[in-house]
């Protein structure tokens, strides 16, 4: 399991003890509980700006419900082809937003491109009552490629995306590898640079289950929580939710835990770089390597007990390796001498 | 909080033991874990038949993805019109079930009534299309207000069900109370009877955020797995909520813990009773305990920092109080000693 | 077939006429056709206010259009129990309002009754997030057992929804019978009486399949556009929709045929009421009559070819028989006489 | 409105003389009258092949009920990214299939390309629960640009969908022009070639509104009826709709007044081609022609009067020109020498 993916690390010891603090007597339910009365103070500080935040157990379920507050059921989602949201979530979009669309644009590295964007949304036929209509963009950060945008970036894409009144959103799954490799300020990143709505991740970056929804726009706070209640997402003892976020933002760990992790990428995508033959597809900014390699190559590290997922979207030889926040140097070097042995084999 | 409800209740020792110990080192996502594996074995003994089991972390969503398994969009799900599915999920079962609709039926005590069921069964419109179908029977296991179906009641009403077809699911968010109140096997009053598939539940019984989705008709197993994803339900890191699970029936700590809040209702019930203006609605056979007493008195208690809940669907002046696995037996006494001080105040 | 349901009448001369002027060289689809274009202005002079009107084929879904258009998927849409969005359409306004649910309130004969609808909106548990809330109210003028609405008794309840900030809707699938047999202004019965929205009715009335949706809120006319695309309503060659919608309200045609159903339905009913085995179930107000009789007599009828409904919700013996634009008063007399042969057999 | 597009046509003289014979005394609703009836015995003697047909009014929602029969709420739905599903339905196929996802695939004139789609469905990770999986294959016939896909390029598709379990379907909105240009039977281009259900294109073709939905896989009819009554699309006057396509397909008048749209539209090619300053953008095999000419061209053939539509994704000075069963060859040459003029000018 060890790079298959930063979902497979555990809790981290600061989560844990949260938790286990907060496992004792009684505590109102569905977030009416002091832990969760304290985030929205907790993230307008730590995105200088008033925000509501709305703590949910799942990604998938986090990003669904944010898109679902951002578009009606006959408008069009944009998101780079390789987003999690297009890939990884199954129809939960659709189920989320009552049926709304999305439509995967190209873009190099799972980025979207502005220019690419902005043209596609002059071309696009608004006029025409046939045509379902774009309403939201949704950017990942990082990306699915370990990529990540910087804040020009972002500002240029939400500004082609306003100009045509569409709603900006980030899955921010992986915000904390994406800002730990900016070094920007967490708000220049997302509503500095025109994002509506994020999910501000945890359970990846050692959490349990939980992440933050973050409306920066707080008009949309009453239909998220009707929406999250009738989602089967607003959990009852949310208490347990709260402090695993809460436990996360305090004293940076975050980013801290983010920042070994990306790390540990760059120290792996160095040792791989110096092997002749695996081919670094990019370098890595977040926590993710993606490496093409010949497929016994792969095969013989796999059969060794090194856990990595072939990444075909990449080209058949692909692959990608995650970091996280408990990989060990020693175990990105041990894995980089059996890449050498093996390879020499 | 403390006659509030059990979700105000802390997750138990072992609960909490276990998941400190599942915090350590990686392990595989998405229920490919040492853990979720062992839950089939362990609730196929549990019920003395083979059956897939699926941990999911919110009750709502459980009973949702069990009903969407069970009928189709144009389907009918009969209910008690006082069940947690139509009174406390929001408009969640349309949803998981793509646009079924729920059905109240009237019923005692938040029981479904067999005669009933069959007879309107019976007049239903069955060859007439423009009318919805019944498809799906959803008992709720104990009730809403903390009674509990026999292993012959479940039986009658699950023949009267089968007999049009229906397909039968059982929302046991506090199943724990009901078979320790009936003190039969698991089995008995489930598949036994006729029970297609439940919802075991565990948040409510001393669980962090966990419930079983239990499919003793395992040919469902498909359909349930593919809309657990899509409904954001699947959760990344496993094993935090299957160790929760198997932590809570392993030793009986179920029954047990679910024995000790039912005594404490008994205990509760048995003093209330005791004092001429409090009037009990009926004996409680779970762990909640309804009662009618005048408005002043209820506020008054409130006033001194009691919790408890109105109940309006038994009437004006009528109160739920729940007690949960950690209510202690002089929090009864305490509780009791203010009634009859206001009371006779 | 001739008392099954107005739906099995043809369509009235002047229709046809109209088709077949209408079948007359190119014209712009979807709405951008002369015929349509009329439409605002002609219902606006027959509604005395300025409305937007929407021609649809289909009853259902003109009325889950409307429905969709009053409330968001979390809430509840309130009808008499034997309402046709209820018990006529399948699952059709859960699937076109994105799944909020339909709570049928008892009311005789068919019709609410504003005080119990006032007591069940107080007691509404608006505060508690858990349970849906009401957003729309659903009236059917006439209604399913042939009765109709005073304009005072769709004030009261329009009062009642709308203290409590529900829209109202009106499924007048037999407006025309509705207002032929109270002689009112059609405003009167409708807007003045606080509806914002409401299903004309054309097909039953001697229409081939056409129906006017009514927008009195004007605001609804973006929204309702959107959702007549997406649910696969937007006919393209409109204006053979709207040249029946135009021919049926012009010279009051829509009244005239309407009064002469409701005509034959009294007919039908003062010599129903003349025959000592049959009950009368009560006095038709619209086009509809409903009785009681044996169903050996009923079954005699039947076998010589007399063709109406059994109508099971007012009881196991019970019949309806429909009268329609194109009901000749022979038929009825003939089918009296036959009443009054078998019942004497 | 002359080549703007066929749905600006009438109703051809043998269905309004249909509608107008359809227009006497009483029939049973909601399909069961004889004309409904003789609809499957019609259809199995013109596909050659017993055969299950639902009449429909409109094209989106008999595309949309289809798709939900083959397809699950998780599934992926295939078809060229110019498809009428795509682009021109908002997002019905959504609703229609309670949330599943349609995907473009790219390939030359609106047509899917076997050897994409194979090698599309070799590259989908089918083992991956997180990522939706492709159930339906949707080929339009002939295709938003005019052109057709022969029997052995359906054949090439049908296999390449089945090898992977997809299920098949064909909206013909104008199948009747494809067929007319293939002189093939219906059935060699149909089901003989691998499909499961289709879509009969009336109205386009010189019906009112009417569509029939074609079930090879007769297995499909109980799911469609169900779908059809809750997606209000189960008319009640049926017989309208099934004398229009019973007049449609009688004396095979769907392929001559097919046949003749066609011819119209080679002719007006055949001219365009002649004209230095028009380009075409390729020889069109239905009723529809697609050229490039310049802007100042185009805008005064239409302030002269003459109606097409601009078609954007084929370039920015792309236009295209429908002609319908009814274009006389006069219309053609008298636009034929307007461009000459034009031009010249």
């Amino acid at each position: 399991m060890t790079f298959y993916s930063d979902n497979t690390a555990p809790a981290t010891p600061e989560v844990m003890a949260a938790l286990n603090a907060a496992n004792a007597g009684f505590a109102a339910p569905y977030g009416d509980d002091t832990a969760t009365h304290g985030l929205n103070a907790a993230f307008s500080r730590l995105f200088e700006t008033d925000v509501a935040v709305f703590p949910v157990p799942l990604g998938t379920a986090a990003n669904g419900l944010l898109l679902s507050c951002l578009t009606r059921p006959w408008g069009v989602i944009l998101a780079n082809g390789a987003a999690h949201v297009l890939e990884d979530e199954s129809t939960a979009p659709e189920l989320f937003t009552d049926g709304a669309r999305l439509v995967g644009l190209p873009g190099d590295r799972a980025k979207l491109d502005a220019a690419t964007l902005r043209q596609r949304l002059v071309d696009w036929p608004w006029d025409f009552i046939h045509t379902a209509k774009p309403q939201a963009l949704a950017l990942t950060q990082s990306t699915e490629q370990g990529t990540v945008y910087t804040p020009d970036e972002v500002a240029a894409l939400c500004d082609a995306a306003k100009a045509h009144g569409l709603k900006t959103m980030m899955d921010g799954a992986r915000f904390a590898n994406a800002v730990a490799h900016l070094g920007c300020a967490p708000a220049d990143v997302t509503w500095r640079a025109g994002i509506d709505a994020m999910v501000f991740g945890v359970t990846k970056n050692g959490g349990m289950a939980a992440e933050a929804a973050v409306l920066f726009d707080r008009s949309l706070a009453e239909e998220f929580a009707l929406r999250q209640k009738r989602a089967g997402q607003l959990i009852s003892k949310m208490r347990y939710l709260s402090v695993q976020i809460a436990a996360s933002i305090a004293d940076d760990m975050w980013l801290k835990r983010a920042a070994h992790a990306n790390a540990m990428a760059t120290r792996l995508a160095a040792g791989l770089q110096a092997v002749p033959s695996v081919k670094l597809c990019h370098q890595p900014q977040a926590n993710a390597v993606f490496v093409r390699m010949a497929p016994a190559l792969a095969d013989a590290l796999s059969a060794a007990g090194w856990g990595f997922n072939p990444w075909r979207s990449l080209g058949q030889d692909s692959y990608r390796l995650v970091t996280a926040w408990n990989t060990p140097a020693e175990t990105v070097d041990g894995f980089l001498a059996a890449v050498r042995e093996q390879a020499a084999a």
